[in-house]
């Protein structure tokens, strides 16, 4: 009988919110020293986190790129919807620890950090309970994108709620009302409804747009100022707290 | 008549959480290029922000430690507190800017992420118009501290609100009911009356309790199981969401 083989190590690799020298120095050394890297895409796509990382992929070392099912067709509430994307989770869940069996270490990359929102948290909760494990935080987009406009977000006793776009109209007005700060993620479709939340909670002209904050093609504005309502899912609106300045 | 002065540049750095590791690339460029660096911490201490960095910390950078006035004696609401602590950051953007102008780029260190309720945004918005200025986002103390104990704390279309432990008992439970996540900062003297609005909130066996989240002297535990109150000022409460798993 041969002697058990040593697991291999999983790291969720936090890689920032877009600028590469964002990168944290852990995560650096996690990426030099890993025999296997695995990202999340759309198939057909680089993703964001295998591009800002480019620099520091070995040439040895062992891609597995995940591509997330082709959904267009089926609406999210859909069954069909869920079973897909459960199944394509369960699926990559067995082609990591396959590595890890071996023994290999797998780096698993996640844009901004890993456990806030992140895709690499469906093989954490199915794996990290196995094999020995390790999550590596990264800068978040909103860190990203606040420090990108200079925009002081909250201090003191502030209260910050971060919000999806996707919540109706008058939870969002309310929640704007009832918090110093806010910052709403997953933007996309949802600006129109978001800028008359905002206008209901009289804090639209304290809000401000950013898109692909930190990146080389960032733009930005005050969302009143902003003359259109198209805006890429992964836009952010900010809504800075600490008005009582010292 | 001499020709104008360049004016140097401002840097706000995060240092991240607590473990030097996750100093982002940017940050660690920034420290090697920059003439002073600044950083904000009680009278003869070093300063979290400064022991993270230390690593960094060429022999021949100026250091301008900027000492907090001494506060024990005086209340936070009283009016003394706010006029010394006013004249503290005055000073502090004063000697800044002496050397702004005389060319010099200036760090200025902030524990986890400048913008997120750090010292340093009392001289971002009294330099930042004044002087070319860059704010290198960092990774957060939450970050840090649900990275640390493996902890997914927001998913899909989750609400996350960060809340500071001075809230009244009323509002910290009734945001514990209202949102998927949160997060409890400054839970020191705190936490007997946070852990009474959790349990209002029938939350409390979610919650987890981070004391020096990536910082060799961590301590957790499930906060239900935490036998006594006593936490320090930085101590975290986390209270995952994410409920519902694909």
């Amino acid at each position: 009988m041969s002697a058990p083989a040593i697991k291999g190590r999983l790291i969720g690799v936090g890689t920032g919110p877009g600028d590469p020298e964002l990168l944290t120095l852990k995560a650096a050394r996690a990426l030099a020293e890993a025999d296997v890297v695995a990202h999340f895409a759309k198939l057909g796509r680089a993703g964001n986190a295998r591009t800002i990382v480019a620099a520091h992929m070995r040439p040895e070392i062992v891609e597995l790129p995940l591509y997330y099912p082709v959904t267009t067709e089926v609406a999210k509430a859909e069954a069909a919807y869920g079973e897909a994307i459960t199944g394509f989770y369960e699926n990559s869940a067995t082609a990591v620890a396959a590595h890890l069996d071996a023994g290999r270490t797998v780096a698993v990359l996640s844009e901004g950090d890993p456990l806030f929102y992140g895709s690499y948290m469906h093989l954490h909760v199915r794996l990290a309970h196995l094999y020995p494990t390790e999550v590596i935080p990264g800068v978040t987009a909103m860190s990203g994108c606040w420090s990108a406009v200079g925009l002081p977000i909250v201090q003191g006793d502030d209260v910050l709620s971060v919000l999806p776009g996707t919540l109706p109209e008058d939870e969002l007005s309310r929640r704007f009302a009832a918090s110093e700060a806010c910052v709403v993620m997953k933007v996309g479709r949802n600006l129109a409804k978001i800028r008359r939340a905002l206008a209901t909670a009289d804090r639209l002209t304290e809000a401000v747009y950013v898109e692909r904050g930190t990146m080389a093609a960032m733009k930005t504005a005050r969302l009143a100022d902003k003359a259109d309502d198209d805006a890429p899912y992964f836009a952010i609106v900010l809504v800075p707290g600490w008005r009582k300045r010292q």
